[in-house]
């Protein structure tokens, strides 16, 4: 898979992109990802990529030639699957989704800031507008990070072995993972519970997932207020 | 506003906390925000972090001690709000969530990874689950990113005026922002909205609430089924 980022502050997403995940995956040569700088795209001895928006109100407005040049750019050069826009309007990040994306081979993310981008860029050249979640960020990139990261471990081989994205939370009915205990068995008075020492697999799956479901319509009632 | 990010992997919010928002915020002084390293408050030559779930399993568990002694060291120099802990089983974080958490004065984040952390860590510590949305992450260190900037954003003095916070969708009845143009008025035959060019403010506002209202009703639709 290769993803190309486009963003108005391409040095957010820099350690992200270096450390953790997506670097593993680019190592082993899974992913491909890179971050274009609107900048570059931009017209003008000052190179403007926003402007204030027609019709009054606070904030700057992406504008939309820098945007359009380096789609156009990319598209040119290579077959996109989806070219997406980071926005609250978006429909849902889920993890279905995140599956439906992780079998794409090639994608663009368009990342806004300030109070957002000129409509035409989302008319014409978005293909998909995602939310990751109900609040407002500063910018896009972070929703960016979110969508790759999320996306990218899905495909096989970029998780160890250990780590394998299968046994998730959320590819399992409730969509919850259950409580989790390691070393050591006591701590400050703390035990682990017997049931995870028994050895009895049976036991422990029927614990694990009575707690699974329990947290999941207690969670599921606060999220609903 | 003092942030207290818990990390096992310190180095993936760096460019994040160094550029953008939250270096805005910091140099403005309304902000601090500190990065503790896990491993610096893990046993042996090793540093150990984590180990294997009790019960079996695939994946690493974050060990308790390491997170316990960071979070009494911390506490023991200052009093924190609250303890949050990221992690999909949590309570949704939103816009009203955001609003809240950005009154407080001092807050410390946990990040986790692979599978999950010790249960006597949210037991005892955590005063806070959040999730910023339905899909799994490599690490909560990208959820620390979502929650810092979403909150930070909304303390007076971090946006400029231009951008202030008020006016951003999710303030409004909708939650939804309209669409929004800029210059050129018209780029490659495609042209800004006439009402947008009026000068008439009440039509104006008029159409801006007509196309949130729409947009919202849509989505609405598509993230229901």
């Amino acid at each position: 898979m290769r993803i190309d980022i486009i963003s108005a502050n391409p040095n957010i997403t820099g350690s992200f992109l270096k450390y953790g995940l997506v670097s593993r995956a680019i190592k082993k040569g899974i992913t491909e990802v890179y971050v274009h700088h609107l900048r570059d795209y931009a017209d003008g001895k000052y190179r403007q990529i926003d402007d204030t928006p027609y019709g009054g109100g606070s904030g700057m407005i992406l504008k939309p030639e820098p945007v359009f040049r380096c789609v156009e750019e990319l598209k040119s050069k290579l077959e996109y699957d989806e070219v997406i826009y980071f926005s609250p309007q978006g429909i849902k990040l889920n993890q279905k989704a995140a599956n439906y994306y992780s079998l794409k081979n090639n994608l663009i993310l368009i990342c806004g800031h300030y109070k957002g981008i000129d409509q035409r860029v989302i008319n014409k050249l978005v293909t998909k507008e995602i939310s990751i979640g109900d609040y407002v960020l500063s910018c896009g990139d972070i929703a960016a990070m979110v969508f790759t990261d999320a996306v990218l471990r899905l495909i096989p081989g970029v998780l160890g072995d250990g780590e394998s994205a299968i046994t998730d939370s959320f590819q399992v009915e409730t969509g919850f993972d259950f409580p989790q205990y390691t070393r050591p068995e006591v701590y400050r008075k703390l035990k682990v519970p017997k049931v995870l020492l028994s050895g009895n697999h049976k036991e422990i799956n029927n614990w694990r997932e009575k707690k699974a479901i329990s947290k999941y319509k207690k969670i599921l009632k606060i999220n609903k207020n």
